[in-house]
């Protein structure tokens, strides 16, 4: 796996019994000199305590560590909470031997239930003793809740002579939407760029990726996305201009492979669905009624069925509350079109359509012929796994 | 079932095949005089052919017959589909030796096909040779799609020295909400009451009543809630103060009763809850938050899964898109009370209110105790089958 390994960069995961036993669920990303760090975090107003920690501590720009933990998010715990995420992260710096400031809290789990604190002061030490350039993925295994693989990722960008790597964990799963929900990534680069330019590139390429998916319409009070450069690749610094973009493409293309990796592990999920819609007059109308038909309940479980349910995704649209012309509008899946005008184009479509439905990853156009703005959401189908999940998922 | 007539008003129903055979599926209420008659219809930006018909023929705040068809909804099927509807309003029109524009057609099922005129052009004669005062229960089931009971409802309202009733039934299942997803409701009434009145207490009426229902989210092309007063009660005229007072709480009651209806026959629900949020600013604010919670397919799946799990909500609360504060929010399950001050309240406070979810009927209470309003919304849990029903519906 040396293709997710990075000069700098080590990784640990331990079995802590944070909420379950003999699984991991307590995770280090480490960063042998402090890193330039920026990050994205739910827009939920509830924030977790360690969203609200990493917060505070990222307006510093520079962090040593990520230390997450599953099982339990820390999420509504009131002043309790907080203190517990800052003692977890004292735990851990004491072992690491930095200042506790340079680490940055994460959990995923239940909410309302207060952290597990004599679980870190256990397993702190065999987690800093076990960090090892080669774990990233035990790390991805560790945040891993209702995921069904560990999700990872890597990529390189040409800075100049010099090539820059990117490696990157997620996890997803449910809660996915509409502005980064029960999802966590990490991602670690060796370029060297400073603050503003690092965060930046991070929110471009979150608003690009890991903002257009969906599972069923829920954000989380924990969404975290965290990107550490270390500077080790020695490639010129990378301020604007052409570099930059070379930058934010390879980490948008990192942070979209992870993004569909969680679409398709989406909870229950049977099949990645591509809603793109085409020919709007602005692209914010593309995306709303995008966004609008994947979320549905009855377009994604027509997906289930496998049912070329076209008039679900039209009735979907129209309470997107964007105004179309209803007489105009086109829909494809994948290349056999539908609905020409807004009138159906009869059985034989509706049956070549069905074949498309059985694939596992296909793409529904809509064309409003109103325009030339064209946006994507990436969603799934619903299927009778999610609701046994997450009516099951406590007990 | 005398509480289910009114004097001149009749009603019949045919199995006429117009998708399925052997099942009541064309539907007739009649008013042997024109009478005085309201509408609300969906405000999906997509109206079927049936709804863009009756809007138009409303105008006049008058009509004498309402046709109704469950299978086909007559939606995105162009100008055909408006001719159709025309058309199958004039062959009624003719056997009951009335003007064609008296009629009002109403339509429910799939979307995107043609009306069956066939089934109409065979089937009108024997449906207005079958007119009785006493078959209302029929044209419940006509209606009925994924419903699995009919639904009727009765009330009397006293105006000056006369008892004037209201008789009525819907349909729903899925699709409802946020404004008059697929849902029908038909309402007659021996008032004496002129247009303005009437449409005034029927607009206030669905928006306390079948507006604050929702089964998934979404929003039909078809709904329609008719309400046909035919002045036979004989009482002074209903025109504002007092009587409009008593007429319109006592079509509210009426419209209640239908719509808790229709939640608790929600697609594949098995449970009715009321998401009531108080305590709020503003009553806009309260709705939205109950409207958010309501739909979340998290909460609902808990629901279903009777677990008390309490974070759900309150991270569905923190994406509505209304500033609350996170430390002064109550929530109660029934009496029960589990989280306070945004804390949960442990164990044994959630064992208490996992037995209240185990009822098929409870309120949620949520106190933000930052101001007086309190809005509710009716909701039902979200089951395996309603992705079976919904995955399965067209096959």
């Amino acid at each position: 796996m040396d293709f997710l390994k990075i000069e700098g960069f080590s990784f640990s995961a331990v079995a802590a019994g944070v909420r379950y036993p003999d699984r991991l669920d307590l995770g280090l990303v480490f960063s042998n000199r402090p890193a330039v760090t920026a990050g994205v975090f739910t827009t939920n107003q509830i924030k977790a305590a360690p969203v609200r920690l990493g917060i505070e501590r990222l307006k510093k720009g520079e962090a040593q560590a990520i230390l997450v933990n599953s099982g339990c998010a820390n999420a509504c715990t009131g002043e309790e909470g907080l203190r517990a995420a800052r003692q977890s992260c004292a735990l851990i710096a004491a072992e690491l031997g930095i200042d506790q400031e340079q680490v940055l809290p994460v959990s995923t789990g239940v909410i309302g239930e207060q952290l597990n604190i004599p679980a870190f002061q256990k397993y702190c030490g065999q987690l800093a003793a076990g960090l090892s350039p080669d774990d990233l993925p035990r790390v991805a295994r560790a945040i891993m809740t209702t995921d069904t693989v560990a999700k990872t990722a890597h990529t390189t960008v040409q800075i100049g002579d010099r090539q820059v790597r990117l490696i990157g964990m997620a996890k997803g799963a449910g809660m996915i939407m509409p502005n980064m929900a029960t999802m966590l990534a990490f991602v670690c680069t060796d370029a060297r760029i400073s603050f503003p330019e690092l965060h930046h590139a991070l929110v471009q390429a979150v608003a690009r990726t890991f903002n257009r998916i969906t599972i069923d319409g829920d954000t989380s009070t924990n969404d975290t996305v965290l990107v550490m450069a270390n500077g080790a690749a020695g490639n010129r610094w990378i301020d604007s201009g052409e570099d930059l973009q070379a930058f934010q493409d390879g980490l948008e293309t990192l942070c979209r492979d992870l993004a569909l990796q969680i679409v398709a592990d989406g909870e229950g999920a049977s099949k990645c669905i591509t809603i793109r819609v085409c020919g709007a007059k602005e692209a914010a109308d593309a995306e709303k009624i995008a966004r609008t038909v994947a979320n549905s309940n009855l377009v994604k479980t027509a997906f289930f069925g496998e049912d070329a349910n076209w008039g679900r995704i039209i009735a979907a649209m129209g309470r997107a509350g964007v105004k179309f012309s209803p007489e105009r509008v086109n829909i494809s899946f994948a290349d056999v079109m539908l609905v020409k005008n807004g009138l159906g184009l009869g059985r034989e479509a509706e049956a070549a359509a069905t074949k498309v439905l059985r694939e596992k990853s296909f793409a529904v156009t809509i064309d409003l012929q109103d325009g030339a703005s064209c946006e994507e959401i990436f969603t799934c189908d619903f299927s009778i796994d999610y609701v046994k999940i997450n009516a099951d998922y406590r007990s």
